[in-house]
């Protein structure tokens, strides 16, 4: 099956908006087995509008538009295919109720014209429920072409994908033959260039595919097969993901959607330990990203933003005179600062970032991007100085995804057994 | 002049890319006055790429291609616009001679055959510098349209874009009379349906024109106008933001490029005083938030993150028996970790979150989303409890929204003065 996917909306092509959806639905789509070749994007605009849902129909067995289902006189997109496939509209009698009903709680006194657009639903087909929203999706059937309409808010366009789209499409799929499958290899601490050349000869081979993709401050391999079912998929793509991890090492921190903090948290948690975080130029968000997973309560109780010395003093011990001889970026302030946090939560890893973040405060000596990262437990302190591109929020970043490397460097090697 | 952006790579159709370049691309071009009227993505296939090119140069008077100018055999960009145009492509030897040194410095033994295709430039055109990639960037020019060809990663696309393609667009352009240029009035603490209730009369009007986005947990107005001069558009523009200003008051926190951090951290700094921040269920992002602002040194010195009750007890001295009458979600336990944050830190303001972040802890009494929030000045603590939507990160971004906001308020209405 070749779809497309047009994503309709003014806001786009003036770049005010980043089209995450697009890329969700991409993500969703491959491993069905839909193969998308092109997508494309147009305003709130009936003529370039009802131009691309003609090619695309022309071209693809799937057309997926994102956007323009709204109440407004801009938003055209249900009708445009509509009028582009032939196929009539009606009014869904309950959701248009909900709608008044939904419009008078808000207070509203009078109900635009155009509102009851969100209630239809196509002839040939049905209506998709958006729980988070007000206006409908919707399916468009031909015999042997659909069209899809879902509604550009992410909050309610990724429920709809997962809950409606992916369902239906994997049902008209299934028993086709040929499913695409992938599995992404996550590797941190080594340059990418280390990564290819120790994986060259799967990067050349066909099936499996394997591609690598630099993201900030780790590199993914992605394996990807193409078989006749989920089961054989697997069995081509299992040894290869075994070969890199057994060449790549305890470089390899996870697989798929694990994240570094997931990967920590769960470490954590099976060998039943703490980390707390002193934090100077990560400026917190060793403890925003340990917290976004969950149950990270039960393995993180306590975290510290020092951004001023006295903090660093007052909270976690540092000494003056430490500060006073070595500067508040150094390997000694990052060291105290790592036992100071760890004493005070009482946890079993303390662990610290100082460092530039700039614009400002840059030396020869220690310039924009200098960071000390150090991690205590038991009765050891480590420290790593690194130095790191970018702004001040890139700074951030790479110092957290540091301070949680080591932290996980220590629970993989068993430092806390 | 209407243009048209073609983004090549197959990542982008699997989902695995969110494409930024192209949204970068489109608010540079915007203000130049040149219009966008479709983009489109396309893989790393020849047939498809050179079809999309075709089209977009027959509909459009510029194309700019982003993608698809690396070394591999995988990236055929340049040579297939050169071909759409009948332009040759001419080997810049300078470079070419540079790109073997750098492979040299990487240590390689062997250099690709097809290294050498990043050297290459138009024979009507020249090419564009990239001081952070190893493949230049192309401008074909002909009579009357021209193709611009960019690399994808953000780090070398943004400030080619910056640096070549402005100034290349702006001097092409000058003189054309026509312009577009807009103003983003920024909103925080009203629904959308009362923003748009309060200017409704002004979203009629088509010069300036006046458009509202909801993003998340604020709206933002975007007031645009089309004239021959920025001068001549600013008069358009700035009764109507002046006027939605006094609509709104002190509902807007800012304009433009502002963030609710950035406008705190403003404040603070012109006022001369301090916050601290005592967080639970937003983990660090309100220090993060704030730490990301340049200069957030001189008036943030200190956030903790007690998100075990021992931690609240301890650092910040909430006492046990309040934890055990209220819970650690309650009213009271905002107001204690707001007065003792500011006590701990000998802060002006200090401010607190405190809330269920789910997914599981929530009860009937508080559900999941459940957020008390403090602040703390001079001998006064005020607390909000809220009931914010959506999944972990987003309960803890919105109550770190509400807690920036509240502090924003006392600020703005002169409250430590």
């Amino acid at each position: 099956m070749i779809a497309e996917i047009i994503s309709v909306g003014t806001e786009l092509l003036l770049g005010d908006t980043v089209d995450t959806d697009a890329a969700y639905l991409a993500r969703a789509l491959t491993p069905l087995g839909v193969r998308l070749y092109r997508r494309v994007t147009v305003g709130d605009n009936l003529d370039r509008l009802t131009e691309a849902i003609q090619t695309a129909l022309g071209r693809s067995d799937l057309v997926i538009t994102i956007g323009g289902l709204g109440p407004t006189e801009d938003d055209l997109t249900k009708e445009a295919v509509a009028a582009v496939l032939g196929i009539g509209l009606t009014l869904d009698a309950d959701h248009a109720a909900w709608l008044r009903e939904h419009a008078a709680l808000r207070g509203w006194t009078a109900v635009p014209s155009t509102y009851d657009k969100q209630a239809t639903v196509p002839e040939h087909g049905r209506g998709i429920a958006n729980p988070r929203g007000t206006a409908l999706g919707a399916i468009f059937e031909m015999s042997t072409k659909a069209a899809i309409c879902l509604p550009g808010p992410p909050n309610e366009f990724v429920p709809m994908v997962d809950d409606h789209v992916v369902p239906y499409l994997s049902e008209k799929l299934s028993g086709t033959g040929s499913i695409i499958r992938s599995r992404t290899v996550l590797i941190i601490g080594l340059p990418e260039s280390i990564v290819e050349e120790r994986v060259l000869d799967l990067i050349g081979s066909t099936n499996p595919t394997v591609a690598p993709y630099a993201k900030l401050a780790e590199i993914h391999l992605r394996v990807t097969a193409s078989a006749e079912s989920n089961q054989a998929a697997d069995l081509i793509i299992t040894p290869v993901v075994d070969e890199i991890a057994s060449r790549l090492g305890n470089s390899v921190y996870g697989y798929d959607d694990d994240t570094l903090e997931s990967v920590v948290v769960g470490l954590l948690t099976a060998q039943g330990k703490k980390v707390a975080a002193a934090e100077s130029c990560s400026g917190g968000l060793i403890a925003k990203r340990l917290t976004d997973v969950p149950n990270a309560s039960h393995v993180f109780d306590l975290g510290i933003v020092a951004y001023a010395n006295e903090a660093k003093i007052s909270q976690l011990g540092v000494p003056a005179s430490m500060i006073e001889a070595h500067g508040a970026v150094s390997p000694e302030v990052a060291k105290a600062m790592a036992v100071g946090i760890r004493r005070v939560s009482a946890s079993d890893i303390g662990v610290s970032t100082t460092g530039v973040a700039g614009p400002s405060g840059g030396s020869l000596d220690k310039p924009v991007g200098t960071v000390d990262i150090g991690v205590a437990w038991d009765d050891n302190v480590y420290t790593e100085r690194r130095h790191f591109l970018g702004g001040r929020a890139d700074v951030a970043y790479r110092a957290s995804q540091a301070a949680l490397e080591l932290v996980r460097r220590l629970l993989v090697e068993g430092a806390l057994d």
